[in-house]
Order: C-alpha cells, then structure tokens, then sequence
C-alpha cells in the first residue's frame, strides 16, 4: 500500500514521458503485459526452454530441495565472501568435466555469466567481433566491456575474419552456439578457424546447445570438437536444458581465475541459491545417465519442422530444438499465438524489437519428452491456426 | 575432461596477458580465490549479508522446497512466455504491499534489478546523476543506460541538487540506501528534495535497507516517509535480508509496466527460479510476523560498534545492519580476516578494487539472531586479532 496518494505532492508527474511511450507502444500493437500462470495449466507447453523436461522431474525437484534443506534458501553472500558453497564448486567441477573444459564459474544467471566473459575478456584497447544474431546480454557485455565492438553479419566466417584482421591489438569473437530466435546454429568450425588464423579468442554461448547438441548433450563445442580447445571459452545456462537457474563459464582454469578476480557481475553478485545449485545438478546428473534425452529433443524438432513444412509453413531446418515459424505480421502472430493458447497449445510469440531481423514468428521448443500424440495435437492446433498468408511465405 | 590437451593446436595463447595481469595481483597482494564452505562450518557468520538469519530458517526452506515441488526447479522461460507463475505475481503483489509501493516487477537478482531499473529508466538524452559510493550494479546499469552520467559527491544532496540543475532532459538520481561497504546511510530526504525541485525521478536501491531499516524492516523508503512518493523507485534483493535469490523494482504501475516493456534484463532473462521466489515469499511473511527481527539487526549493529569503537577500533556508527572497521592496510585486513577466521570467526575483507575510497577494512553483519554470548565472542576475536596500528586510525 503506497505511503503516498498521487495528489499528496510533486505537482508534475516525472514518469510523465512513459505515458507517451505507452501510447506509443499502444498504437504499434506491441505492448507487452504478464500472463502468469497456473501450477496446473492444462496448456501443452512447446514455449519453454526446458528442452529436456527436466524441470519438473522428479530428481531434479528432489535436488533442489536437498540443496535448500542442506544449505538454505540463499547463498548469503557474494561467492568470494560467504556465497561458495561446496555445492557450488561440485557443480563447476562436474559442468567443466560434462562439457569437456579444464575448468567452470557458475554465475546468477547466464545473463550474468555473458556480462562476465565478455567484459572480462574484453576491456578497452580490445576488440569484441559479435555476431548480429547475439543475445541482448552478449550486446551488453559488449557495451560494458568498454572494448571496441564490431558487429558482424550474422554466421558469416569470412566477414568475421576480416574484421578481426583489421584490428592489431587483443581481439575476441563472440556467438551464440543456437540462435535463440530461430534455432539455427552457428558457422563453429568457421569461426574456431577465423580466430586461430588472427589469434583471437572465441567466446561461444551455449545456452540452447547444453543439453541439446553434442555427444549426450555436451554441447555444440564438443559437437564440433571444440570443447576444451585453447582459446575457446563457453557460457551457459542452467535455466533451459538444466530446468533450473543459474549460469557459467567454462574455459581454461586461468581464465576463470581472471574471471573470479575482475568480473563485476560475479564478484558484486550474491552467489547462485543453493537450490538452484542443486537442482541444475540432479538434471545434469540425470543427463549423464540418460544421454539418449539430448537425440530425442533434436528428433522431436525435426519432427515438427517436417509436418509443419509439409503443410506448407515456412520453418527453417532447426539446427537444435529451436523450430521457428514465420508470420505474415506481428498482428497475425500475435493472433496467432493467441488462438494457439484458446485451442490449448502454448507457443512463443516473437516480434519486434525482440527479433534481429524484424521478422515476427512462432517459436517452438521441440521438448524430448513430449510423446507422439501430443506433438500430433500441436501439429494439427498450429496449421488450424495459421493466419492466411502464412503459407506463402519465403 | 577437455577435449584438447594444451600441446594439441594454437601455437600462440591466445590468452597470454592473463599471465600478466595474475602477476600483477600477486605482486600488489591482490589474488582472490574462492573457497568453498561446508554445510556444517563451525565458523561463527559476521560476513553473510543474512541479516535476519531468515536464509536458513525453516520456514523459509519450507516455502523454498514447496515451490519447486509446486513449479519445478526452473521457471523455464523469460517471464513474458513462460517464465511468470502465479507465484511470481503474489510475490510482487506482496512486495510492493510490504513496501509500500503501487506495484513490484522480480527479476533474477538484485543486480539484474538495478541494470533493469537504470536502463529503463535513464536511456539517450537523459542525465543520470549517480552517488560515488553506488553498487557496482549501479554502476553498470549508467553505463548501459546510454544517459549522460554524472557521478556525484558521495552523500552530498547539494552536490547533486547542483548537477541536476545543470540539466535541462529528463534526470534521474540515483543512491544506494545504506552503502555496502561502510554501512553508512544516504541522506534520503535531502536526495528527494534535490529531485522534487527539479522534477527529477529517484531511484533508491535498497537492498541493505529492506528488513533492517523502517517499520518492520519496511526499507529506508519506508522509514523516510518516501515508500510510494510519486517520482521514487526502490530495486531491493531478495538474497539479504530475505534470504534467497532474485531482486525487484518497486514503483508506480506505470514505471513498472515501462519495465516489462522495455528493461532488456527482464525481457531477456529466465524468470526467477520458483525455489527463490517461494522462499523470499516465505521470509517477507515471517517478518511481516515478526517485525522486531529489523529493530534486533539494528541493536546488534549498535553493540558490535559500541564494543569495538570503546576499544579503541575505528568504526563509523552503523546506520543498518553493517559494521565497518578500518584496518591499517590491505595486507593488514587480509591477516586479520584470516586470523579471526582461524579463531572460528568468519568477517568480510573489503580491499582496492572493491572500497570507493581505497580503504581497507573488515565488513561485520550484525545478524538478528546472533545471541549476546555469539556478540561477545566475536568482539574478542576481533580485538585479540586486530593488528597493529587498527587503533590509531581516524
Ligand atoms: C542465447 C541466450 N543466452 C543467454 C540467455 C540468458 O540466460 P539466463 O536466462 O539464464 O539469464 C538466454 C536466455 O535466457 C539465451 O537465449
Ligand atoms: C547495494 C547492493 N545492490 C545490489 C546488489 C546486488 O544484489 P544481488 O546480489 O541480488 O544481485 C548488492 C549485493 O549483492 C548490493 O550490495
């Protein structure tokens, strides 16, 4: 209950300006409001990022509440005061190992851990090459890092490679593994290469690859050979495939010392809750044990993208469990989601400014965990669904 | 297990200057390492930031672990698909009520709260007028805000009164409540009447101050009349005094709406693990319950710094639940961390780059639940400890 009512003083209202921004964002159709929802929804979920199904798994639930019952709702404290847990470290230590990198840092969150990598990695004088497809939080690690940023066009080796050759000084190129927007993977291989050839390093976030690509789910590094290569740094996150929250580094061991010493959104950030810990853990465990989880969740995708292309829908190949529909307009995905929602299909809607490239889609997660029949009914919601027009897509 | 073994490839280490810059910590005694806790440690805690002792309480854990159970360990996507439980809207809506405030947004953590607050809230044109003691967050949320930042005189409200008169865009002020380092307080009403008089917004980050300051553990805002005002947004953490993870922004409906529209850490990151937010959820009902756990913390505050300022240590009177004492030297406050750390006492070492002022010191928590005998084994460790010289510091 406000300690104040609006008429009690201050005769110009300073927030003034957002009414106009409202308006604004009114007019465009792009207003964005919460839907929470309820523990039992009885809605088919292909909107999470919980590749695996494994955030409602039992252990993984069962990992959680250990944690917390063991070592309290919160870590207490920042990770070099109270906030290191020996959780925290078993889960680096198995992370790094899972993966295949000499050594792991696990942040707050995997907002958190791309601040980290690349403001730590960066630093004026450098220069950060990143991907135009990147997550905001790479974008941002790139405005903090105080290096010089050079966007380049999306997944395009050779474009990397020449701005990286323009710069003398120390240099890094940093990209997504698994677009999250439309699902598609990024040139690895060509990028590894791009940056071997200056000396630069790579920084990859893997956050729709854990648990989807790779051997048993290592990864799209390990996929493509990279896991544990020299200059080559890893972050993730702990909040998609590993159902829980949290994310991390992974890299050379001295690298994640530098980063414990001069990462600001590690050293200024409460340590990640135990329960967080934990529960990433049980999922990564599980994981370990039932490796064929990560090949089910990229058959599922392909499932999708086949009957949904079949019907005529313009949809990428997916690259990992990512299956992206395209929309004649905002509007129309919006409706479109909408009516997905009222046939009981929830589905992710992407528009402007949340896609790079302005296009406005469907987005799908292809869960490993969803069975025939039910991929069957998000199928057959979606095409009944579709908006006109959407069939006539390039 | 990295895939490569270092001889495999890359000539040249790409991350060479690491060498350089673990050299130069060393040198000037700077190398920080991270070093697990056990669930049982015997130590005595004056260095979390678990001001109520609520982290461990079992009602929080209870209402930790029913959340997962309830949830899953994950909220499993953004909070605008589907990272918002009904959860997370009881939580906000019990927030802001608590507070004092219209509405309530939960983000990741308290860093992500100030990111998200500054950057909506600032943005091209604007002026944000920063105190010099701000949080590190803070700090991080002007640079990304793309606003003119002005750092102001630590504490100083004509100071700031000055900058903002400067300015003739829209301007914010922004102040940590109780700064985390000395544990001293801002001059609130002085700040709001800087920013009334020029039709400035002021944003309060309260995460020392939520269940410490304030009727009840309320907040600083709380406590200087200032909970609700019209033109003043608080961001707390829910990993204090709360004992969880995730932070918050409170404001008006409108700031808040502006948020989930625009504020790139809350659109662009997991919702907040439902473990975190079913056991901050828990600790605000408890200290709704038992609003004499702030004045205690407050009291705790004042006998640690009685007992150690009668002594002759140098400490500045606590306006919160943080007691600063000043040590001679960097290497000087390391040694006496270590030593009370090996005479079971466990205290915060706050050195360059982490003091504003470059002065080294211990950072003691006075945790509400410390007994009298707790209270007096910690005065003796601190003074059998202390160093050389710490009693002749202004
Ligand atoms: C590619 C990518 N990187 C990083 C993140 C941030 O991870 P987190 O939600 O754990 O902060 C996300 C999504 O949330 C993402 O899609
Ligand atoms: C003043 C202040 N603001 C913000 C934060 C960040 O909050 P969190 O740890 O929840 O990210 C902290 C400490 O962690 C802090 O001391």
């Amino acid at each position: 209950m406000p300690q104040h009512s609006r008429e009690a003083d201050a005769p110009a209202d300073v927030f003034a300006w957002i009414d106009e921004a409202e308006r604004a964002r009114e007019q465009a159709g792009l207003v964005r409001t919460l839907r929470p929802r309820s523990a039992a929804s009885p809605l088919l979920d292909l909107a999470s990022n919980d590749y695996l199904g494994l955030s409602r798994h039992p252990e993984t639930v069962r990992g959680a509440c250990a944690a917390a019952e063991e070592w309290g709702a919160g870590a207490t404290g920042a990770r070099l005061v109270t906030g290191t847990t020996a959780l925290h470290a078993e889960l680096e230590q198995e992370l790094a190992d899972f993966c295949g990198f000499e050594a792991a840092l696990v942040l707050s969150s995997g907002y958190a851990a791309n601040l980290a990598a690349v403001t730590a990695l960066g630093g004026r004088g450098a220069l950060v090459a990143s991907d135009s497809g990147n997550h905001a939080s790479i974008v941002d690690g790139c405005r903090l890092s105080r290096a010089e940023t050079a966007v380049v066009p999306h997944a395009d080796p050779e474009a990397a490679r020449k701005t990286l050759a323009a710069h003398t000084g120390r240099a890094l190129l940093v990209t997504d593994s698994v677009f999250s927007v439309d699902g598609d993977a990024a040139p690895l291989a060509g990028y590894a290469e791009a940056c071997r050839a200056r000396g630069a390093a790579l920084v990859v976030d893997d956050a729709h690859g854990l648990g989807v690509l790779g051997e048993g789910g290592r990864g799209a590094l390990h996929a493509a050979g990279l896991a544990g290569a020299p200059g080559v740094v890893a972050t993730l996150t702990l909040s998609k495939s590993l159902g829980s929250q949290g994310g991390a580094v992974l890299g050379p061991a001295k690298v994640i010392r530098h980063l414990v010493n001069t990462a600001r959104t590690f050293i200024f950030d409460t340590g990640l809750a135990p329960a967080a810990a934990g529960g990433a853990l049980a999922a990564l465990r599980l994981l370990r044990r039932e490796p064929e989880r990560a090949a089910r969740a990229r058959e599922v995708a392909a499932l999708l993208h086949g009957r949904l292309t079949a019907a005529g829908l313009a949809s990428a190949r997916p690259d990992a469990a990512v299956v992206s529909v395209r929309a004649p307009s905002a509007a129309a995905a919006l409706r479109w989601a909408a009516d997905c929602r009222e046939a009981g299909l929830s589905v992710g809607c992407f528009r402007p400014p949340s896609v790079p490239d302005g296009v406005s889609r469907l987005r799908l997660t292809a869960r490993a965990d969803l069975t025939g029949e039910e991929i069957g009914r998000a199928v057959a919601v979606i095409l009944r669904t579709a908006p006109a027009g959407a069939a006539d897509l390039p």
